[in-house]
């Protein structure tokens, strides 16, 4: 009998779920098959919660699991922790940084990086947030600058260290925002002497006339008037023109910061030899059943993929990962002669179930947009809470960190403000 | 009324401990007094668990806590984030990277720092551990030697990054050595597919003629071969004579190894300007009230102090910290004509009070030495984990770790795992 092999490309939320139910259908149904997975990190992410650890809130430990323990109980699954360096769609191999893998099937989910839409350069003033080395860059930048202000005796100096500009009003932006405001007007409160971190300036520039473009306007107004109460100064429909070291220059106006985080553009990660239609910001344009034209060994899953009225967002990787997966194990037992509980001879096509979607302003505060129906406050912040605390169990199947997180959340008294090499 | 400037610089067990006391003492007895604490870090470290940071028993947030937040509770406590440059004992004036301060009364408490024995150049290729990032170092390097040797085809350079050398048998080389055995032989034991991590190599090598020098004989013994059943291979006797990039040359021998960690010398942090008698290693003679000669307003505590009997551990640098702040305490008190409880005309001399020794070896074992009396095995284990867990509690004050650590420690799956820039 033919053994297959199914390689992975990135354990983010979707591949690393294609891994977990493919490893399980694997040993349930014995099916003739090796599974391998590769990513670059030896950690899978709990993206959601990352800029908790950009902020001190969270430790890294906190949202992150290395990939091998959460696969290490499938013994048909292998991970290598490489980089992925370049595809041969017609042989069906992948080349990596250490070797070559050939596949059977290919499920790609590479993710996103950081995009600074052309200014590469700006890379070096402007910290994006996107692993977790990024969040531990962004805390130690951001503790830093408080530790600089505290010495300085130039008071404009020192402003400049108080000041915090954030590029971007979308979800990550916004999640930045309220937790900086919260970090230097509640948790730090009484942490100094010379300065007072109520007094720090943050600052939210977004290029449109509104922030969260993806909710109603009825709660994008709400979601500013909030950050504004909770002293995060909003500017509106401002593209910025240049970003140097500690200084941004935006449409009409300038400000010295010592702190520019950049939460304005990412961009799916590219693979050399993929050469098939892409969007604009690199997503592959994939078919009804993710894969991609003439290549129906090839999937392109998560927030890489492309797929009309699915957004780039971790519900849907992981329904792709589940999809995939189903429809992998569908096609190997059909090759095989296997027979399957269900009807496996027609082909399917991936349907996404909206579960709405949410973002946090700050402690009792949030948005849920599901559809047409949305509403903010402390009921939106339970709803969000409740939803991170259980994929979080799931995923971590640690109670103990939760127990602790929340403790440390509701005291204001994040217990990740370490500031480390 | 004059008003006094205590400066404490280094924020370790000694410096906090000192911080701590004169702070509830100001407070209290309403001193003329005001404190300042400098520390290049921005946390405390509670170096005694740092070997399980380094290999990923605990996370960085489990065993350091910023020195704010220890100390924000007490208004007349300035902290300062700063390298300290210089010192002029006769103008009594600290220099530090951003300025200089003067002080009434100075607590030096400044630490040790890896030696190389003059040779600095092997800090390339074998890694100190004395700093929280010198911990996250060690443990990235282990945990990618175990990642690179799962991907690489060559069996020689395989073994090469199974191979881990640890020079220096004092209590640092011996808990680290215990705990990689216990990381590559159980907690790792599922995780690879390529590589049997139970057959990583671990050689511990100790210049002298037995493991725990401080220890007595017959429980440096037991040490050795407990080690030596948990897979650890110990060379004895042998001196190192070089280290290259993957490479360590000793009298006699020579191991291809791509992680060499350094547990075999420590000196004093030197200060520029305190020309005051010291040890070949650093340290300086103190008085008996732990002050320099010709300086009643200088104290030296913790492991920068050299005074027969005392040894250079946490609780000798905690007593020192409570006996500076009690000393410092009566001058101000006695030159302010403020009265206190005790008799305060008489000075004191600082008395080391020994608790004994202990490191430990692995889950369930330990080593006890109390005086003339020792002992080892499971019983000491629990008096070594009871009394860090007391210790830390009162230093985190937060339970759930604790929980959450026990956990993790007694199921051989420690949550800390992460490889990360």
């Amino acid at each position: 009998m033919r053994n297959f092999h199914v390689v992975i490309g990135g354990g983010g939320f979707g591949g690393l779920t294609a891994a977990k139910r493919l490893g399980k259908e694997i040993r349930n149904r014995k099916l003739p098959c090796k599974l391998t997975l590769i990513d670059k990190e030896n950690h899978h992410l709990f993206q959601p919660l990352l800029y908790q650890v950009a902020t001190a809130g969270l430790a890294a430990t906190d949202i992150a699991v290395p990939i091998r323990s959460e696969l290490n109980r499938f013994e048909q699954i292998d991970v290598r922790m490489e980089t992925i360096e370049r595809i041969d769609l017609e042989q069906k191999i992948l080349f990596s940084s250490k070797g070559s893998l050939s596949y059977d099937f290919l499920i790609l989910s590479l993710g996103m990086r950081v995009n600074y839409f052309g200014h590469d350069e700006w890379s070096s003033f402007c910290l994006g947030l996107k692993t977790l080395g990024d969040g531990r860059l962004i805390r130690n930048a951001i503790l830093n600058a408080f530790e600089q202000a505290e010495i300085e005796k130039d008071p404009k100096e020192q402003q400049k260290y108080l000041t915090f500009v954030i590029v971007g009003g979308g979800p990550t932006g916004v999640e930045l925002a309220g937790a900086l405001a919260e970090l230097s007007k509640k948790s730090l409160k009484k942490d100094f002497r010379n300065i007072d971190p109520k007094k720090s300036r943050i600052v939210l520039i977004e290029a449109a006339p509104r922030i969260l473009l993806p909710y109603t306007e009825r709660l994008s107004m709400q979601a500013r008037r909030c950050l504004e109460k909770m002293g995060v100064e909003i500017i509106l429909s401002r593209p910025v023109e240049k970003i140097e070291k500690g200084k941004i220059i935006f449409k009409g106006g300038m400000i010295e910061a010592s702190t520019i985080l950049w939460a304005a553009g990412v961009c799916a990660v590219q693979l050399p030899g993929l050469d098939v239609p892409k969007e604009k910001d690199g997503r592959i344009k994939v078919l009804e059943d993710l894969t991609i034209p003439g290549h129906p060994e090839v999937f392109v899953i998560g927030d890489m993929a492309s797929l009309p009225g699915v957004p780039a967002v971790a519900p849907a990787a992981i329904q792709m990962g589940k999809y995939v997966a189903y429809e992998i194990t569908r096609r190997i037992a059909f090759q095989s002669g296997l027979s399957l509980d269900r009807d496996v001879s027609k082909p399917t096509a991936f349907h996404y179930l909206d579960k709405g979607m949410m973002t946090t302003l700050g402690r009792g505060k949030a948005l849920v947009q599901f559809r047409n129906f949305g509403f903010n406050g402390f009921i939106a912040w339970i709803v969000w809470l409740l939803i991170h605390i259980i994929t979080l169990i799931s995923f971590r199947n640690r109670l103990s960190v939760l127990i602790q997180w929340a403790w440390a959340y509701l005291r204001f008294q994040p217990g990740a403000r370490l500031l480390s090499k």
